[in-house]
């Protein structure tokens, strides 16, 4: 690419993506700044930290004065207030994919119109729509808030027709999204890339399994059957947004099908195994696209799985004595629920990842409740 | 290990290695602080800077107060007198291994007293010392000052009886060494740690190839014959000197045998490519060691070759093309025959890994003079 060297990465938010994609960068020769409202922020001790809110015309004028590109760690920043108050500075991905991703009616519809299968859906804005959607879709079904859901936060599931009264009010009245419930046989994730020059790449499909709502364990999928059919579906996603860096899209894998369930974009939890497992880490192929550089290769280099610290964190050094075991501890508070850090197993077979993992496993278990 | 959990570290020294420290404690949960008197020292974005001379107490004082423990980048600090300014903060590695490391008689003397073969050599105080270590060594040898020595400078090759005279005034008038000269087929390095409870963990030898004195290449060679011997010598180094962390040991291979030539108290350039090539590196292991954690395996995960980028940096565009490269540039100002950074090329083959170095070596070769 021409224009100038890109040296200085501005990050809206400093959480623990943050936090790992200054820890990919800065070996590259990166330098960072995060604008982050939390005096906290996890990533604050690998940059610059502005300390104010995500829509302070002042920190964004800041922000795109010191940054040579500014890429954002989550979906519900403000993307088109930021571009248009950092000035010239590039910002990717572009401000419509994170409007696209950030609610849940414009997400399917995209991938309604990209011909990705999804669950039935409708648009939801009061108690008589929802009942109109019951209606069309039937039961079981799951309401859930347009916007601001995460971790299985803002859904409500829809088994019974008693359940329907009441449940729009439940959830705040705010637009909502019913969706047909998908019996699914697993959950997998495609993370991929896309460079400033259009160049593509993904990782291997990765299985997921969460535990109320919340990611616990994700394992890369070397050759899965459905890796081709996943990355049309992203490589037609990530051309349709003119995107530029990494995007997670997670499907649910019904009769051997993909049905897409949602995308983030932005780098992923359930691609945090790359740093050890791949190649080339989704933190460093995210950076290497934001700056106009070649991307890394994203294969894989051998059996890996990611385990999350949820709420405690086991003592360090039973998760260091764990066999092909590498601690990434954010540096943030415990508290229930909350994902403190994460532990990636690389073992040189299958039969090595499945002892380490079951080792892990007990571990966690027998962790103190948070 | 009982008492207090390690989470901040103090670094006597700020640059490349302190930054690969803290690049690879981050992640476990450690805090780092650096003391280093270059106000542009390369790892100030990865930590507290206290910017003051080695020697300076109210600085010594602070890093002592505010670390849990307290390690060295490199062997020319005051190790002594360190340990005593910081108060009750352990140290490692132990004083008495820096000050025998900085010195070439001391280092070379508890080899001897090791049983470990090395050159001849002669403590040369004056010019007649010279003459007499002449006489009883013989020449080709090299004169080396006994300190602060590094990358091939603080040295002279005497080759014939009329290079002697002058040549103690050469180097300064001040303590060396006279060495034989020593005709070896290769020099290997072994990276060893040993743990605050005594065990001892040590990477695959590794061969080095060095330019002018400095290092350019190095490659960790599996199943090296002379892998186990080294790891005896290492380990006797270590246990002897109550050692706690990852030190070098550099030998010459002579007629199949090993002749130590050198030994590093610390994390260590030949050791760089087990940040992605081994399954633990030399800096966690580190930091493993000195904070009382079980180690890590350092076995290689697959061929791996590390370049050094020494004066200045070919684009980094052209090195994040090479197949398989992982870059790090220490973030410092080129200089002719500055370490400016490095390369770690990984690959599953040893045919695909020879096509990448060569490639790299290629890019190296054309990047225009520093």
């Amino acid at each position: 690419m021409a224009g100038r060297e890109i040296r200085t990465v501005g990050v809206v938010g400093g959480g623990q993506l943050g936090r790992m994609l200054a820890l990919a960068g800065l070996p590259l020769g990166f330098h960072f700044i995060f604008l982050d409202p939390a005096a906290d922020a996890c990533a604050r001790h690998l940059g610059r930290h502005l300390c104010a809110p995500f829509d302070d015309a002042e920190a964004l004028a800041e922000l795109g004065a010191r940054s040579d590109v500014i890429t954002f760690e989550f979906e519900n920043a403000p993307a088109r207030a930021v571009a248009e108050a950092v000035g010239n500075t590039p910002t990717w991905p572009p401000a419509e994919a994170l409007n696209t991703a950030r609610d849940r009616l414009f997400e399917k519809t995209l991938f309604q119109q990209q011909g990705i299968a999804t669950a039935r859906f409708a648009n939801v804005e009061s108690q008589a729509e929802l009942e109109q959607a019951v209606a069309a879709i039937g039961l079981p079904a799951i309401l859930k808030t347009r916007r601001l859901g995460y971790d299985g936060k803002g859904q409500l599931r829809l088994h019974d027709p008693e359940q329907v009264a009441g449940a729009f009010a439940a959830l705040g009245e705010v637009p909502c999204l019913l969706e047909g419930f998908v019996e699914f046989a697993s959950e997998v994730s495609l993370i991929a890339v896309r460079g400033l020059n259009g160049e593509f790449r993904a990782w291997p499909l990765v299985a997921n399994q969460h535990d109320n709502g919340i990611l616990v364990q994700s394992t890369p999928v070397p050759d899965h059957p459905l890796q081709a059919r996943a990355e049309e579906h992203g490589r037609r996603i990530l051309e349709q947004l003119n995107y530029v860096g990494v995007l997670a899209l997670e499907f649910f894998v019904v009769d051997g099908e993909l049905v897409a369930n949602e995308m983030a974009p932005r780098v992923h939890n359930s691609g945090h195994w790359t740093i050890e497992g791949a190649r080339c880490s989704q933190f460093e192929n995210h950076l290497r696209a934001i700056a106009g550089l070649p991307l890394g290769d994203p294969s894989l280099r051998e059996p890996t799985a990611l385990l999350n610290l949820i709420g405690q964190l086991p003592p360090r050094a039973e998760l260091l004595a764990l066999p092909g075991a590498h601690l990434h501890d954010y540096d943030k508070a415990p508290a229930p629920g909350r994902k403190l850090g994460h532990l990636t197993l690389c073992q040189p077979d299958q039969q090595a990842l499945a002892a380490s993992l079951a080792q892990a496993r007990r571990l966690l278990a027998a962790a103190p409740p948070a």
